[in-house]
């Protein structure tokens, strides 16, 4: 697939023409900067990508506003025959039909897509790039948000490429109005506009009010006098018309904007290229031995769109150097979904313009004793949606970390009070080994002694955590491999048809019983030697940051069962509600669903998968589709209601300044509608296509399991695939999730660097890929993830990429 | 001062008309919407606040399009002698200049400035808010962006209204963008915009586009035929005309939009009043005891604005039922800052614009060895304005509780690296009794045993905590209280004639060494009983959440001053960079300035107050503006090299998902860069001429201290007058911060209800007062913060209410 994104070229300068509205002079604005950099650069490029109208008469009164290329080149031609043409017009397409271009698109039989129309600029552009110093002016059609042929708003079609802009302004009547909000729609959407030029005109002074207000935004606004009317072809007209070009070409408004444009060129390209160095000297990175930082190791990421970050590299840099026809920045694809928080797309402009609408109704409101709309609805939305009856109260924070914090307390003081501990007492969580649940101390203490948190003074490890089997595709087969405890019937390693076999539960009431008896034991021995269990602490399906790994499901269902019905943790339970006990038993069940849930595996829950109401879930990353930090923690009545009591001390004493921010709800809602949206239009049925189990008839065989609910958005042949490469241990993918273990030489895990190469090799790419895949590593884990939106096209690239790499 | 603010009453809807453009059709929808409306109320109100143009001669060509009170009013009787009027049309202010609305005030006599258009508009139609149901549309002038009389924008000049709006598209050829960019740009302003109208046009077929558009952004897009176009003025014209108004207001489209109008005035309606119900089941709040909450303690918060909440209480829906002239909302100061975070004002249209473009630039992008722009140029900005040499790196966290849970691990590792102490050597820090650092458990520990955390059973104080003097006004005169431990110069309490005084530490070289002596013989008795020290912890000037306790600078100062040089505490140093040595000697000392850094106290760093150059300072609240979650850490270069190593596991393994992320950023680059233009352009200079100090040279007595930089925005006469209320035991003010300590009969602080009724007394307000104060209190004390950007006016408003309501 055709990938093309945000470039830069040492040698050449584009400059984007976009109109606040149609017939407001961009082609004649165009021609204007066109003479003006005659005078700077050997060659001038103009170029229209889409035109509409007939060329022998296009005009002012044509669909497209008559600014095609014939215009141009008439007014080029026609005025100034005196001068050494070094400007090269072109369209790239042309619709004879003079209408907006998807109107006209439609009735033409030329197939117009924006990937197509996207990946010939980007080719014509490219031939321009060469050694020799040049300017290439690219003229958008109609207004900022007029159609593109396949109906998608100009701004956005051309949105990949982040090209710097002038707007040209509205000199009309209403001017300042249109001028204004054309560009708060670039603006929204990431658009560096340098410049909006305007026709004067002393009637209604737009240029006067705007130069002001632009002024005062950093944007420089400049006018030239408007063309005079055209009379007649006659000589005379024409001699004073290109009277007119030449004084405008050359007067001080349009020096200073080619100077200032010139400027801004070297300036992003020193910028870009000093970053790495900069922030090594003004930053300190996270997660990172700086030792092992220099420039080199830093990526410069310029912008982000879609899949695809647009990065620049020491590595780009240098060939950039040795060949200026290669841009300065590249398109990467986010395969860590930017520390897995992607879901729908990076600069996506629907959740940038919710963002600011939440910004624009409230900015931040305080939320104690207080309530607003979008933290309303963002509560009701995920009691709707989790499917678990016991879940009716949301807490809100701002990260995954401050969540988990708040679920241990939710849950530890439940089972304190009930259970009739003091503060003093020494309460500990059931957990898993390798879980990692955050880095505040609250949250470290949830993990079991490790190197994220052996030189932490303040670490203490508060709890007991159980080895678990994993899943896993080795050599094309599907197994489970089972603990060392397990002497029985999973001794060893299991083998499955599919997937969707580890979890239809009801098919392996063998393996159950084995787990049934293991986690008994080990519960009942524990409480023996009087452990105090506050709460089972659990990442559901996938450990992420501990080292991606995919525990057997029907062992963390068995766990919960264990946990929940385990003769020496009875304690007394609250009434029943309707019938059905919504009250915890054992110990309060806390799901980790920050990085698994909302959709990460394709389901709204990730505890669904294993049949499980938690009492306590956090959610984050993808809650706010990509775009900024909120975290979640829902809980059951029964919790709840611990906390309640005439004395203030009882309380949940927990908060922070930006509580239920609007702007993070607001993104939340949109996101988890958007997805939501997604799951109800089947958007992902192509890819469940992929999975073997989708042949089958979708009727339940257990009451938790469809068959079919199980699958990836990589395909299983591709994971067979990989399983069968002779440096790849296991492998496995789940929802957008793709994990390969690689063999490391020397049995490390998490300080392994077996994946590192992977990861480089992937981020250099071959010499003359169009994009590359940027990628994090945990150990000798290699990993990718898509953002929900990603399409089976990109996935396929990305396989091939994949497949190629592991060589 | 008027304060005006969002407006809801039951029997009266209101409908904005904002326009895409110019001559779109704005006074036409409104009248065949007056129309449409005259079957469904007695009542129909059209007013236009604003027009420009000779009355006699009002038409298409003038410069405010012509959409005047005059053409509305001819079009209605004009056309419609047959209809019983029940419309009453009325025109506000009333320009003869054809021009602009910014332009015809210019030449104007009247002043008109947007206080007071608010204000006469809000009197305008509170006079049409009766018993009975009605409406009122309200037309705007121009286009969406097009300026007032003061030259502010429509949309913003309306904006604390938040009036549901109706925009009328353009249908003519580049409708479609200057639509969809009118429509974004009432939506980044938080209005609800509920409908698209435009004309139907075959040639360009907007309205099928945006028909569609719109549908997929839950916004209702409708289109009615274009009016006939007028040959004369003679009968069969005028029959025509008349003819299509009607046509136009009974078609299907606009009977479905006057139906969606009014279910969404009383859903509006509704959703408000059960919006504090449905939090009590949704929701669990921050930092309540819930035993306490019902709906009726639930503030529900529509939006805000500029200083203001719009507000919906159970006592305000109770004034409703009553008098159906009383809104449903009323504004209220928002005196907690929206705890401590607001700096700019809410609904910032710049600091949404900003978020829209980082959210369209990048969405979020991950920091792991990377860097973007937003993170880089933040870093840099903190790096160069603290006016602190040490500083030298900046880690990125998501709140000021994670960001101190990284202050204290980089404090007590630099600690415990370069004493050799083992991760199990118990390390603690030294801080002040009743400091607050946070809610995640790291930070729990940093506080001493209080109320706050006594029920947590995993929190285990982790400090030794000082006592410290407080800086009160008394009784008119400004003291600092010692403490009972000083048996010294400093006994009892100690009067200064200034507040400036305090601050003047040459002036106080006898408290300094009291203080000295009192802090070394601590230390020293700790060191000698093997207390391993990691950090100093601080809030500089103000405790926070731990009571709003003004300490001595001089005694935080001087606190310092020991721990760097005192004897016991002596480690080797790194060499000098420079001749002045930027490493930390005896522990790092660790500035919270979560609260009173980035201006809340008037200064960027609150530690400068103490002419301290902290080793590592974490910073957030303010650092957005009050929009979003972020906080930084920046350290010295010092304490960031004690963490490189060869071993991946000696660095800082600690990173959130959105670490950094580019929303925040940028709203904080263009925080800072707004609050820094602030300072230097003077906007605070009306402030400091209200406190005594400002008389005075402006020369240094001191290196650190300039007579003139302590101040308030609340003036030191009202300060002084409320220290002698008789319920008044002491208060103070400094930067944007009033902190008043009430007496508490029972001698309790943060368990008295004390300041609780005067919260209540002041959010329920006077009868008829147009707009109440939202406060917090922390046990006895109540306080009351101010935006950066709030105005004199407003400051006195307040001081005014609060005087009265400490009677």
């Amino acid at each position: 697939m055709r990938q093309v994104g945000s470039v830069l070229w040492p040698k050449l300068r584009v400059l984007q023409v976009y109109g606040a509205n149609t017939g407001v002079g961009k082609t004649i604005f165009s021609s204007i900067l066109c003479r003006a950099f005659q005078k700077h650069f050997p060659k001038v490029h103009y170029l229209k990508p889409v035109s509409t109208g007939p060329l022998e008469e296009a005009d002012d009164s044509s669909g497209s506003g008559g600014e095609t290329v014939v215009v141009f080149t008439q007014t080029l031609t026609r005025y100034d025959q005196t001068h050494d043409m070094n400007i090269k017009a072109k369209c790239l397409y042309q619709f004879s039909d003079p209408v907006s271009p998807h109107i006209a698109a439609r009735s033409s039989k030329e197939s117009v897509t924006d990937d197509s129309i996207r990946a010939v600029l980007h080719d014509e552009l490219s031939s321009y790039a060469t050694s020799e110093d040049g300017i290439a002016i690219v003229e958008t059609a109609g207004g900022v948000m007029s159609p593109a042929p396949s109906g998608i708003s100009q701004a956005d079609l051309y949105r990949p490429f982040r090209l710097p802009v002038l707007l040209v302004g509205d000199h009309q009547l209403g001017g300042i109005s249109t001028t204004i909000s054309a560009w708060e729609s670039l603006h929204v959407r990431g658009y560096d506009v340098q410049s909006v030029a305007l026709f004067s005109e002393s009637r209604y002074d737009n240029h006067s009010y705007l130069k002001d207000y632009f002024a005062e935004r950093d944007v420089l606004a400049f006018s030239v006098p408007p063309p005079l009317e055209r009379h007649s072809n006659d000589a005379e007209d024409a001699r004073a018309m290109q009277e007119y070009y030449e004084e405008a070409a050359s007067s001080s408004s349009v020096a200073a904007f080619s100077s200032q444009l010139l400027q801004n060129h070297d300036k992003r390209m020193a910028d870009l290229q000093s970053m790495s160095t900069e922030a090594v000297e003004a930053i300190w990175h996270p997660f990172m031995q700086h030792s092992e930082r220099s420039k080199d190791t830093i990526t410069a990421i310029d912008s982000a769109y879609g899949d695809y970050f647009a990065t620049h590299t020491t590595q780009q840099a240098l060939a950039t150097s040795q060949n200026p026809t290669t841009s300065l920045i590249k398109p990467a694809f986010d395969a860590s979904a930017s520390w897995w928080t992607q879901g729908l797309g990076h600069g996506n402009p629907r959740l940038a313009l919710t963002a600011a609408h939440a910004a624009g109704r409230y900015g931040h409101v305080m939320f104690a004793s207080a309530v607003h709309e979008p933290a309303l609805r963002l509560a009701q939305t995920l009691l709707t949606n989790m499917g678990n009856p016991r879940l009716a109260k949301v807490f809100y924070t701002d990260n995954g970390s401050a969540g988990m914090e708040v679920a241990v307390k939710m849950g530890i003081r439940a089972a304190a009070a009930r259970n009739g501990w003091s503060a003093d007492d020494e309460i500990v969580i059931l957990g898993l080994k390798g879980s990692y649940h955050g880095d505040t101390m609250g949250t470290m203490d949830c993990s079991e002694p490790s190197i994220y948190n052996k030189k932490e003074p303040w670490y203490t490890g508060r709890g007991h955590w159980l080895d678990f089997p994993q899943v896993k595709m080795r050599k094309g087969r599907w197994i489970v491999e089972s603990l060392d405890e397990l002497k029985t019937s999973l001794e060893g390693e299991k083998t499955f048809d599919s997937l969707d076999d580890i979890f239809d539960f009801q098919k392996r009431t063998d393996d159950y019983a084995a787990y049934k008896q293991h986690c008994d034991a080990t519960l009942a021995e524990l409480v023996e030697k009087g452990t105090k269990f506050g709460a089972l602490v659990m990442e559901p399906i996938l450990l992420g940051a501990g080292g991606m790994m995919f525990a057997d499901p029907l062992f963390q269902r068995c766990l919960v069962d264990c946990v929940r019905h385990h003769s020496s943790l009875a304690t007394e339970t609250q009434p029943q509600h309707g019938g059905v006990s919504l009250d915890w038993t054992g110990m309060p069940v806390i799901c980790d669903e920050i990085f698994t849930g909302l959709y990460r595996l394709g389901r709204f829950s990730a505890s669904s998968f294993l049949g499980v109401d938690a009492d306590i879930v956090a959610n984050a990353k993808l809650l706010t589709g990509g775009v900024l930090p909120l975290c979640t923690t829902t809980a059951s009545q029964a919790v709840f209601d611990a906390f309640v009591s005439e004395d203030k001390t009882d309380a949940l004493l927990h908060g922070h300044s930006y509580t239920a921010h609007p702007v993070g709800c607001s993104v939340a809602n949109e996101s988890l509608r958007s997805m939501m949206k997604m799951e109800r239009e089947g958007v992902w049925d192509g890819f469940k296509g992929h999975w073997s189990s989708s042949g089958e008839s979708l009727e339940a065989s257990s009451p938790d399991h469809q068959a079919g609910d199980v699958w990836s958005m990589w395909s299983e042949a591709f994971v067979k695939a990989v399983s069968h490469r002779s440096q790849v241990d296991s492998v496995f993918a789940l929802g957008s999730v793709l994990a390969i273990t690689l063999k490391d030489p020397d049995g490390k895990s998490y300080a392994s660097k077996a994946a590192y190469e992977m990861r480089d090799k992937l981020l250099a790419g071959a010499p003359g890929e169009e994009w590359v895949i940027h990628s994090r590593v945990l150990g000798n884990v290699w990993y990718a993830m898509a953002a929900m939106t990603t399409t089976r096209d990109t996935i396929e690239s990305l396989e091939e990429k994949i497949f190629a790499a592991l060589e």
